[in-house]
């Protein structure tokens, strides 16, 4: 799980959700995927069952069955595949730009952009209050992707000299779920104003 | 539901958990309540059926359904039962203070004690995050609970003099779900301490 978010920052290229030349059984079950994560994102990961996933794509339960064998793999799957859309979306875009306060404004403005964007709202916010007391494997991949996302935070803001990083990616991990918790219950977007504000603050480079 | 958490901070008596003299039916009522608030703090609001919480109440399904007549209405009683909680542990005994500051502050750390305390961790942030897109009553019932939440921030943060109290408001909100969130997967207690700084900033009171 650290591999979809950390190797992202490493530089390395990151796991194509699409890979070039994956046969069509690849390809329809990234498509199967990427729906599988906006629902969960929405109605959340537990309530994703192959009978629910395949009514919503209107596909046989048996050609589900094919592709995640249980309901706990397609759960692990979702995980894997918001995690990969996740470095996609938020975090390789802003790797062309300095390490440090550039990125790491490229980064968070990213994750805010996507918070308001998507129609269920954030992936890691409905399913880390959905798992965080439900012990097993699926409980322990959200907590990877997110422990890799907080590492991603704090590098970025050690690199932007930052006396206490851990205390930059708590402040915006917060502000972030904030943003989307007060956005999607009461509509009020200064939330992302709010939370903007904590890159604005951040030191210019010299 | 804003009468739970508002009614307390007009300093108007709060409804007790237990009413003086309520018969045996209302006491059992409340019993039966405070499991299903701690019950739904940790598995969600959205799988508290009458089922689940008479198996877990060893209690038969019939005797529930005399007291709660839907899942529905088990639910919105549930939400009804955690403002009344939230607002008996958390603003009650802060009202002895004086407004603003000092106020503010012990209705900041006693919000903290109780994300730290409760097995289940923060009903709000569990049961916000699972119907931010359900739409429906229980929905509606949790939005203005928050919204109560984020107004006695808001006006205590003004009292204490601050330029812009519903910045304060959401900031708190935030950090306060971001410690429930950090320190349940990830048992890292730091964000007690990151949550608490922010009321450690406030204006002492002259």
């Amino acid at each position: 799980m650290l591999f979809y978010i950390l190797g992202a920052v490493s530089a390395s290229p990151a796991p194509a959700t699409r890979p070039a030349g994956a046969g069509k059984g690849e390809q329809t079950r990234a498509a199967i995927l990427e729906r599988a994560v906006d629902l969960a994102s929405a109605e959340g990961l537990e309530g994703l069952t192959i009978g629910r996933l395949a009514a919503e794509l209107r596909l046989s339960k048996s050609g589900l069955f094919a592709h995640f064998g249980s309901k706990q793999e397609l759960q692990l799957a979702t995980v894997a595949a918001a995690a990969a859309r996740f470095s996609a979306e938020v975090i390789q875009p802003a790797l062309a730009l300095p390490g440090g306060t550039p990125r790491l404004r490229a980064i968070g403005n990213a994750y805010l952009d996507q918070v308001d964007q998507y129609a269920g709202g954030c992936f890691w916010f409905a399913s880390s209050a959905e798992y965080d007391d439900r012990p097993g494997p699926v409980r322990d991949a959200i907590a990877a992707a997110i422990e890799a996302w907080i590492g991603v935070l704090a590098a970025e803001a050690a690199a932007a000299g930052l006396e206490d990083p851990d205390r930059f990616a708590f402040e915006f991990y917060s502000l972030g779920m904030g943003a989307n918790s007060r956005y999607r219950l009461s509509g009020d977007r200064r939330a992302f104003e709010y939370a903007r504000a904590l890159l604005d603050r951040l030191p210019d480079p010299a």
